[in-house]
């Protein structure tokens, strides 16, 4: 049966109810780590769920932010330093990877505390996660404002790729599946997947 | 082994290998097609991987609209009508969504040259997708301009939910796996998922 819910009947919702549901019913979420490191030094990373392909070329990245109604941790590194990772969950460090969900004050080193390890090179100050298997550095963009809800759009330009060689395909492709990269739905439940097609271009027939 | 690329190694690849690494790099992404109408009542539908949430009270989502640079069907409907509706891709139909990326001229009816059926409510003028066990009714709120390469971010309110009650978990989860509901990585490779875990609420340990 089809159930049908009208914008009245979502309002009304209880909360949890509503946020569950509202999470889960656009699809399934790329599941990545975003690194960042304080004007202090102090290296942060926090889950998101909200990652999206803006382009190739040039090579962009964006999330959404939640509103700055309470400090951001991440949003504010990122406007001090300029630079942040993103860096791809696998089923091997998923748990660990939610519990940067968690609200740890300013001054906690939130790698230790969740049990992940920041990883460093040289080409800008932002924390890569060790243990992901694909890992983008990113500079800073550009951000929107979203009017409606007052989160925000961060735009960042990839500058630099780590990946796990084994999981590059010949024609550029990286094998998510091989490496048991997670996907989310609503805001606790991870997924592993499986190939199903890989599909031609399309034409009119 | 990890493998490092450089922004000028990512700019200086062939094509079609960038933009298969930079559409499977930021990880798993929702398979959904949008569906719209014209000025001229011809109904559209369309694949896109890049529906984001945006906030659940109100209820927002969003998805990115590649540069105005061509005549977009999407855009242009969304504009013109006002509405749009955004429908989950299962297994059992995913062929024919993607057949939607096809460049159909504006007056070729898509949905029947994809084999899917238009599915009207009398809340809105925009057509669902009725194959899809999970569709949203959208309100046009706001666009963005990215300025880093032309691209809009383009935000809908969700005004009607249509979803098959036995997807629907007590909390309000959809359980998109038990739906078929895939995910895709680069442009062209579809996924089924399953559940690794469910994780409660985070707390500093």
């Amino acid at each position: 049966m089809e159930k049908h819910f009208s914008l009245e009947d979502i309002l009304g919702m209880e909360g949890y109810y509503r946020r569950n549901l509202m999470n889960s019913i656009s699809g399934f979420k790329p599941g990545n780590l975003i690194g960042t490191v304080s004007h202090r030094n102090v290296a942060n990373v926090a889950v998101f769920n909200s990652v999206v392909h803006i382009g190739a070329t040039p090579p962009l990245l964006g999330f959404i932010m939640r509103p700055l109604t309470v400090p951001r941790q991440t949003y504010h590194n990122i406007k001090a330093r300029g630079f942040f990772t993103v860096n791809a969950i696998t089923k091997d460090f998923y748990e660990r990877a939610h519990q940067t969900s968690a609200k740890y004050d300013e001054m906690t080193p939130e790698f230790e505390a969740c049990g992940l390890t920041p990883q460093y090179t040289g080409r800008h100050p932002a924390p890569y996660v060790q243990e992901s298997p694909v890992k983008l550095g990113l500079q800073y963009e550009e951000e929107h404002h979203i009017k409606a809800n007052g989160t925000l759009l961060i735009i960042g330009k990839v500058v630099e790729v780590l990946a796990d060689s084994r999981l590059l395909g010949p024609e550029g492709h990286i094998n998510l599946d091989q490496a048991g990269v997670v996907s989310v739905a609503g805001l606790d439940s991870y997924y592993v997947s499986e190939l199903l097609g890989r599909l031609g271009y399309a034409r009119p027939a």
